[in-house]
């Protein structure tokens, strides 16, 4: 890891971004192929937020925010931080002095893989944030990392300027350039899955709807009409 | 595990089920001699639901929901889907689409050793939902489980058709045949309970409610009247 | 460990609790040198609630409350009831008639290095509890352990008596006899955050506002203009 | 749970136990469908032992042995000791001399859903033990539970009788009216794989013995000769 | 925290250090009371190595072991260093050139609330170290931290000077104040013990030598014939 | 993920390979500038072994192995397989038949981000295997993933090709493109440790080798002769 801050990365359109948000993070996740979801473990610091926006990166070492600092400067309207470390942390490295910082330039949210802090007064601003948890443990500010390169967070890889989506469901990261190809199959998921929810809504069945009774009956599944079968517990 | 799925099950007494959810979980499993508790990683996924019902379990396998849309069929007005898996995982197996249709057929809610995902949706229908967390993670549709067998969901083995008693502290199942039985204690308690409660409101104490004072006498409580007894400090 | 409970305890001012209750576990955490933080799976049992006031500690055995019982008659108007654990346990160790109990004697909050129930009435009270955990199993009471000794307490050494301050971020445990030199420092950080919050509203960078510039540049930090200079994702 | 000791319990033959033991974990959970395997978070104290008997189970409390002594003089020659926890404890409830009393009635073996302790004893005893992890904590003999009841153990339900069969790949439990059956499914599988084995260990492809490559091609692989063709990194 | 480095500190008797040392971990934690066990996540690196010694105590940050180096200096011959960190951490702050140095002054061993590194070199130079996990993850050497001040170690409070007893069952603290007091409980159990083991290999029942026939009928245990008697499976 | 196989993939000297193992996993953590290190869960299924090779990449679901029959016919000699997963799962999903095949192909080990079973034999066979722990459950072949696509293993993102060193301490993975650079600073940190190593076992202390006592002066370290001049005990 070289000790770098790069200033400028490209980031994906606008237009393309809004419409990855608005189709949120199961089904971002879902159009690119199940693939870029955090892991689970990445969580709401308060319920009912939602983000979208390009990824500015920050690698950090653990128990140490020095880099958060830097990265400020580089974020730009629309943007969302993202945070990995170089190794597990639950330190509280972001609180609501930096969250106001970053509000004050127009950032969307905060994806970070530690903890924050000041929980309360995030969700009284309105700053959204994805956290591994909460923790009042302040940090120092000694070593460096870098901000703008490739990380790690969460299990996923991420480029800067790559598209992050965030809401109740997690977090996903969906890189630049495929954005506005994922976010097309998104409208089209989007579209039939208000069909189909009409559908079951009216008590349908989703056995039906998908047609999955063949493929279940070749698979090898028995309906028995009572447990009289089934004679050992397992 | 045979690939079956059972389609008629013996329920409870839904008089019995609706004492037993008015008890509550902590009630309910208090009156069972300390028994059905689901471990407490079963949470809820919103907070202020509650639920009870007939357990339609499924055995699912990790990250394919296959089986429960099989399950779907099978259940009844007043039901509460019990999903087990064949080993841990947190991926997001259940959603608002699935919601829609068991909401559509009078399900009261879902118990699930696994993860969900729309929570935002699930709270704005009022589906209550208890999961090991939230996941946006898709998943298959590949490999047979069974519906309406016995299973084991977080620690507890579960019959089909044993009553599910789920609110904000967790999930307790009763055995179908001792519902009755367990609804009654149940009353007898929160009869108990509302009395002791008032006595504790004024200030009297549990240590005489109870008639505690000689049983910790005789097992050797001292009582000190300063810290300065004490020379090391374990 | 000696079966003792000590009946009088040394407390702090209460003007100085108030002090350190209203600065709120971060600045309380930071004033005193980033020590006295519990570890972070210590959360609120219900969001938005806080509690400052003195320690009453306890040692209890897992899955065994009764030393709680004998906890309540030695707490008075302004404590905090501090329960340790002799090992690790999410039993349901307190619930709804405990904090009864406890808010007719004007307690003002619990921690507890393990679980507790009844959720939601705690909430409708407006006790305050922090926890490993929810889970409705029932506890015995048969074990004895100690009341008002020295504890550790989710990682931290507490002393009858110190100031226990507690809000959504978490809890911090602050010696008796360092109270009110911490709360000082709380004043003194409160007052100069209120100037940092200021102009970090207005855009101004916490890289200039802490003079950070100079020193990332000795310890190496590179800006670069473009990803162009790195050339492996690492 | 009510208070039990059951005195007499149906054993599976010891022949068929036997070979169940011989098959080993994987080979047995395989055989009877992929079930009754106890999560892998159950490990051995100490490497290389492996053992096979009939469940004598025991419920207990957190931090409470006493029924485990209870147990003791119900297990006969051939039996493996199997001790459930009503709830998640690591204390270390079993030691050598409960070791000592157990190998001096015969006994194969310990699986137990907590901690152990003496472990270099225990090895050096020879005598294996399965558990949760290895803790010093000593326990108290002060609450009731149950011997030779229905438990669920690690995630599986076990009667009295069932055949345990553990190695250092975990544990697996067989009903005992299934036993036979499987141990039958065991010779067949491991007559089959030592086939399997000497055709790979030539360098033939489970891709062909298997006869993947149909289904394969059916779900939708698709070989590609270089990365050139994949352009993006996900 | 203040950034201080205690040069001197009490050491308890050499000849009662090896008398706890003999006595093991379980010993030596029963016969203090049951208490000053570290959590059971600290354990060997590498099996078989035991230590007992006198604690010199370091308090360090995530991710930087700068006072371990500074620490080194004010060990003596029979010293085991206990290392402590200010939030939790898995990196490897310990390896194979810090434990030549340690050995070169005689010091016994390393318990460190945190990772360590280099294990093979450990176990080939017989260096025992107690840890949470291994990690190959290298630290920095920017941020102070203390060294000889007292500090929590995996949940006990350990002042330097204490005993620290250390084998393959985990690690204990024994307060320096009543080290000696507690090696004369731990001959004393040893003692008995011995007989008590000898009593069990020849097949007498611990419910026989610790009578408790008695006070389990006295608590409500029924002893049944046969499973008969239980009609449902909780 | 698009379900592809690609066949042929660039692959570092093995004579830089063979460095880079030599070296082992903390050296080239280190040389690399402290990356590239799988997360510490992460472990050898057996002691005492190591690898090194170039990585071919496996992307599977969890409980399902197909996609690792994929691969065994794309390694070579000298590879060692990386198995990385969609989601988190411990099942076992890779054991003594699977090795016998990587064997015979001169495959080196295996690092694989769930389970594996079948341990004593692996040891007896001596196929290394890194993994999350061992379980015995089965997987299915249903769903399709990829082979040699860059993945995300134990937290680092790892290109088929790149260079894996793994041993006792853990798993390293070092990018083809930079491998010689990283072994030539490997070679020059062994050298520079052999003489720090032979200086420590002489008792020379690394607070002068490293010249520290400097810059910990600078940065506030005090010596005290006694703990007198510490009033409390934080």
């Amino acid at each position: 890891m070289r000790p770098v801050a790069i200033r400028n990365i490209l980031r994906a359109d606008p237009t393309v971004i809004a419409r990855l948000g608005t189709a949120g993070t199961s089904t971002a996740h879902e159009a690119q192929g199940r693939a870029g979801l955090a892991k689970p473990y990445l969580r709401p610091a308060w319920p009912g937020g939602s983000a979208s926006g390009s990824a500015v990166t920050v690698l950090a070492r653990p128990g140490d925010n020095w880099m958060i600092h830097v990265a400020v400067e580089l974020c730009q309207e629309g943007d969302v931080l993202v945070v990995a470390l170089s190794s597990d942390n639950h330190d509280g490295m972001f609180g609501e002095l930096l969250a106001t910082s970053l509000k004050a330039r127009g950032v969307r949210g905060l994806v970070i893989d530690a903890g924050c802090r000041d929980v309360a007064a995030l969700e009284e601003m309105g700053f959204p944030v994805w956290c591994r948890g909460v923790s009042a443990q302040g940090t120092v500010k000694a070593s460096l990392g870098a901000v703008n390169v490739p990380v790690v967070v969460a299990g996923v890889a991420v480029d800067p300027g790559d598209v992050v989506v965030a809401d109740d469901d997690g977090v996903v990261f969906v890189p630049r350039s495929s954005a506005a190809a994922v976010a097309d199959k998104c409208d089209a998921r989007l579209a039939k899955e208000a069909s189909v929810r009409e559908r079951l809504a009216k008590g349908e069945l989703g056995l039906d709807i998908y047609a999955m009774r063949e493929p279940l009956a070749k698979a090898g599944l028995v309906y028995l009409d009572s447990a009289a079968d089934l004679d050992d517990r397992r």
